[in-house]
């Protein structure tokens, strides 16, 4: 499917794993936004991108800065104010801070909530006045994709900072659900339960380090892409995604 | 993509919705074998997808009577020995009690039972050995796939029999995943939350009467082959289905 | 507090280990009635509860059979129809039986809901219609306390039998509590996670063989009794136990 | 039981429900110290507790605000240091806040994560000292216990203030009863599903108005001191608390 000329999705969080997949996968269908703190984690996607005959744009965004946010929201009224938008992927991890609860800082344990709580929160206040605008004409329901983790389900030992901030981004996008679902917005909550196979974790011996014991980044764009593509009849609220070989 | 010579899929549990349009997305892919108690449940889903360049048989099965369901697999092989099993749906939803408990019958409390516990255990049986067998060649990990439903989750009053019945499958399930997700089978158990809409309930009042307030069985179906085409770095265990506007 | 003369009470399933400990403590207040399909799992209960004054009787019970149940109940009649039920344990675990699915008979399944569906459903089936007739006069809500176990929530792999027995159980006390709790009667369902300190588990190197890393059946029966004695403003239907090195 | 003059307990949240019967409960135990923002929250349970003959002091604190919560842990080490903790609550709920996402402030969004992330974060990092140093002696195990909520589990619609601040509570509760259960520190959360009986809620038409439809403090008081007294072999992580009339 060519892009299409009419709408466009972003893209929050874009490094070399879950997220550049997931943009790559997007501008197939619409042109992209990309969002990151640092231009050098979008760059290479926005290559990838032109070379393939989509279009993208990256934004230097520090999502849980209200000006951050605001200016980029700006810069992408510029940009496609023209067109409507399909879809929004919040794809920021934070930093995963593990360590034991008595030597974690404040700010270590704020981390967490930082990315995932105010930092969606901020995401969305800008992100839904736009998909409610594009219910009554987009190509598939305007979608609100939101990535999670193992700790969006188990606050285990030492991880206190990482699982109260995905467990407080869980909830807020429950609430999104049911206030926004039924006005036409689908908003999605996938449990990524594993190790990423991207050039970070090359290394790392995962699974017995079998074939495909790390999640393949395209697949995960591949169940973003089905969530987005979902009939309104039909709507995920949440699933889970890991290797066949993943312990859980 | 037309049907394959090499490999066949079965749906146990066929009527007028999910497990029709089940049949019928699968059937674009492989031959499909459909078990129902009544033969009047497959046989417009066998003329349909004969119609549309399918193929499809019919056995009539009693899915919770162990000598129906080796009748019904000795039949498989006799038609598809020379395949191998790509997906194997178990959409069995047993009689729906709801009543007082102390109102409930023995038979009716163990319904739920029959069709989702031991029908499901008899079912997977056999289907578990031809998908293993399937796991080398198949063009997708082979699937196992399990309707659940709300009552999954939650026991609802005057439920005692429907829930006890959804929620044994569900345990099952998790662990047929855990046991053969890593020798490369797919076992995957969808929440549909929602009224789904089939001839049967077009007169049901639900969710206000609103367009789309009921779930469409065809997109039940994308779910499913969704779920099927995962690759095996990114098995989905479970996800939820709900119309747009479904209070949850 | 001395036995009361005016009510009673029942424990289904009464071994070496919980059972037992549950009857010596609700023994301290209502005479009791203990179930087990061999007599010699309870004769040491009703010595040990007469010798500390209070007062028991066994009725050797097969839980899942119905005319054994009915016979039970009969016998209680002619024991204690003058009283009142003030409570009524159902600690029945069944066999648990762990093996590869396919190596796994029809028999071995459904042992899992034989014990914990079909058994609790006629246990509570004769216990309920007696607790509501307590409701209006007992000293604490008349209450239908119910043993879970780690297997209530997650279906482990080989463990399809026990979990889907327990997922059941699970399903039917919370179907229970949503109905019977508006009238009065308090169902609660305990997830014991942990092995049990009893003799059969005295060799077992649980938690590394440190000390209290089995759960003191005398502290299970603790939390029935407070159970048993919440207020009707304050009723549990859920909690865990676990011994404190336990890994969850 | 005399107030023990080796050691003592904290109350975080006091006004005039939960925190108040608490508090009067474990007085009956330990001297108490209360903390609250507002002193007249606290003032009449100081009084109260004395005139029974028991121990309290009350120091004005925002346990959102690291200094005002430093400072209170210095007064406690000036009243207390030759004590020990047996028992520290946390029972502060925050503001509530239900509005459309679309009109919520970012200030209202953070208010739950305030109270119930940060807050708690402050709060455990004082007290955790603490109880680890009670862990050798203390009459019962050291016990973190912790308020939840029906938002702890479920994001509601123009909830998302209160629910994201509810979870990420429950995950940090979650992660210390893993990292310090072991350690000898019984870290439980209470899931409290229901309107508290207290004099805001007396005009609160709940449940039909039927008596006992709202939960009794005192009732919420003795769940709490059950789980302190928990034997460390039976600990419980999480318990629900609902009157019997609630739907749920």
């Amino acid at each position: 499917m060519p892009p299409s000329s009419n709408f466009f999705s972003i893209i929050a969080g874009v490094g070399a794993g879950t997220g550049q997949s997931v943009a790559l996968k997007f501008a197939q269908a619409y042109p992209v936004v990309l969002l990151a703190r640092n231009p050098a984690n979008y760059e290479p996607t926005i290559k990838a991108i032109a070379s393939s005959g989509g279009h993208a744009i990256g934004i230097s965004t520090d999502v849980s800065d209200p000006s951050s946010i605001a200016h980029a929201f700006e810069q992408i009224k510029k940009e496609h104010g023209h067109k409507r938008l399909a879809a929004a992927i919040y794809n920021v991890g934070g930093k995963f801070v593990r360590k034991p609860f008595l030597e974690m800082s404040l700010e270590e344990y704020e981390a967490g909530y930082e990315a995932n709580g105010k930092g969606f929160y901020l995401f969305a206040q800008k992100a839904l006045p736009l998909l409610l605008d594009s219910v009554a004409d987009s190509p598939h329901p305007p979608s609100l994709i939101v990535t999670g983790a193992t700790a969006s389900l188990r606050g285990g030992a030492q991880s206190a900072s990482f699982a109260s901030g995905k467990f407080a981004l869980r909830a807020t996008t429950q609430s999104l659900a049911r206030e926004f679902g039924p006005k036409g917005v689908h908003v999605a909550h996938a449990i990524i339960d594993g190790v990423i196979d991207i050039p970070k974790t090359k290394e790392w011996e995962v699974n017995g380090g079998v074939e495909d014991g790390k999640i393949k980044p395209e697949a995960i764009a591949d169940a973003y892409w089905y969530l987005h593509t979902q009939h309104r009849s039909n709507f995920t609220q949440e699933l889970d995604i890991r290797p066949y070989v993943e312990k859980f």
